[in-house]
């Protein structure tokens, strides 16, 4: 079995290569200039590890990741536009820099060429790649399309902003690993369990994304704390905390969320604080990676094969913090 | 053989259902809306006649002709967006209704559909049918972006501007053809010809369409006569303009690209006239149809197959005007 430092440099060895035809350099250039600032590759390990977990490495995985991989980066620079993000991974934007009309088309473009590696794909199993995996594309469009409408609407629940996020970021994950566990050979018991674990663990990473936004160590988390606090971003503690605190707590608070005094985030911290969010997402975030686990244990393959899985889940969940 | 209308028809009656889940209907809605407005039907009819003329129609290349559909509509969905049109066929774009946004995201998901409609085609050609629709799919946005390129180049040369709108409407035409000969079982030799075709026929039918902006009768041509000369939109007629008209002329045209006096229309046409723009684009557009009539001719089946198409081309491009 491989560790994930083996299967980000083995995916990297295969994916870092031109993509894209050289002409129109307008159109392609920003594309590859993207592409070549990667992140820490997550979703085309996924679909290694699915692989791996039920045999050897096929060729077809590379090709399934890398589709993966350019479908995450698609609604990346698409997002980007839609959000006015000026940043991305600590340098501008695709719009920024090349205007929204190339980045649209970027994007379309680099979608199309997600196809072109599911083409490349020989397995018999092709049809059911390719379901799952515009499925799992439609699901993307729809949680973005729900955080976008739940940014003009002040009373979203829990279950709601759960069902948004989920789609938004957990079933990406979840079908990486299906969707390699398909060219692995999975039955269709295996593959459920192995969707179910990447979509409860996407869900318990957010919450501590969330967490980490307001309480983490600004050193080791890598952002500026307190950003979605300012930006009045919903998150799993705003929802919690909008439908927990009453009286003078929740006065102050639908104040702050249409103010921004200097003090804004020590001052909606202090009533995260006293409504005790701390142990509640800690609570939530173990519930979430319990429900993983416990997928993770049914599926039916010897318990080593499973290690790199949960290594995975301990390198994206932290539990001492 | 069916005629334009059977095809149109038969295609609609498959076609006139729901695409899209109901939820969210912020995202969804606005797509059926946006397809129940329906154009022409061209490119799916051309998939239809591109099988029925190498053999009995396949319920393949309906899934197809549905997923040419919706790709078609994804581009004018993401088009819209690009060159801020506020209509399209009569009424109000998705993005001037809906917002840029969800324009974008639904394009997205659209996209994502025509991959689920190729996905239900049973045909062992099935990689060979997703290579073409892909490769088309990248040229048609390499086509959008040199457009977009070229509104910032004053000197774009006829050669480049044909390749520019080939690309951008005329390769989806060809496609839509080869495609659908492909599920007819046609040999390489003839879906190169059919390809060709359709490939001439579309940019004698851009020369048309350029030529009746300027010179149609307004009443026929059903939009506004003119529109180009007003925009400064680069057409074969400004382009060659451009590039053989002289002395007073050619700072009069200059001038009028870079104003908008009340009689701009009039004058520029007046320009078009002593360069003798009007025989120079017949003679154009006679020289691309008489090549795709010669690659009709070439295409291996007998000829009483070919009238179909014969009747699309008499249907697309008129020799009396």
């Amino acid at each position: 079995m491989s560790s994930i430092e083996t299967l980000q440099q083995s995916f990297e060895s295969f994916f870092n290569h031109r993509h894209f035809p050289t002409v129109p350099p307008s159109l392609y250039d920003p594309l590859e200039e993207f592409l070549s600032n990667s992140g820490k590759r997550i979703r085309p390990v996924l679909c290694l590890m699915g692989n791996e977990l039920f045999g050897d490495i096929h060729q077809d995985a590379y090709h399934l990741a890398a589709a993966v991989e350019l479908f995450h980066n698609f609604t990346l620079v698409h997002d980007d536009i839609m959000d006015k993000a000026p940043l991305r991974r600590g340098k501008a934007t695709v719009h920024a820099v090349h205007g929204e009309s190339t980045a649209l088309l970027g994007g379309d473009v680099m979608m199309v060429v997600a196809y072109d590696y599911l083409n490349k794909i020989e397995s018999p199993q092709l049809k059911k790649v390719i379901h799952l995996f515009n499925k799992t594309a439609k699901e993307v469009c729809e949680g973005q399309q729900l955080d976008m409408d739940f940014e003009k609407i002040s009373d979203v629940k829990l279950d709601e902003y759960i069902h948004m996020i989920q789609l938004k970021t957990s079933v990406l994950l979840a079908a990486s690993l299906q969707l390699g566990s398909i060219i692995g050979g999975a039955s269709d018991h295996n593959q459920g369990h192995i969707y179910e674990f990447g979509r409860n663990l996407g869900i318990a990473f957010q919450i501590q994304d969330d967490y980490l936004d307001a309480f983490g160590d600004p050193e080791k988390f890598g952002k500026q704390v307190g950003g979605d606090i300012q930006s009045n971003k919903k998150t799993f503690l705003l929802i919690h905390a909008l439908e927990t605190t009453q009286g003078n707590d929740l006065t102050e608070l639908n104040h702050l969320l249409t103010s921004s005094p200097a003090d804004k985030v020590d001052r909606v911290l202090s009533i995260y604080r006293k409504c005790g969010i701390d142990a509640w997402a800690n609570t939530l975030k173990e519930t979430y990676l319990e429900k993983a686990y416990h997928h993770l244990n049914e599926i039916a393959v010897s318990a080593v094969r499973k290690d790199p899985l949960k290594a995975l889940a301990q390198y994206l969940i932290k539990r001492d913090k």
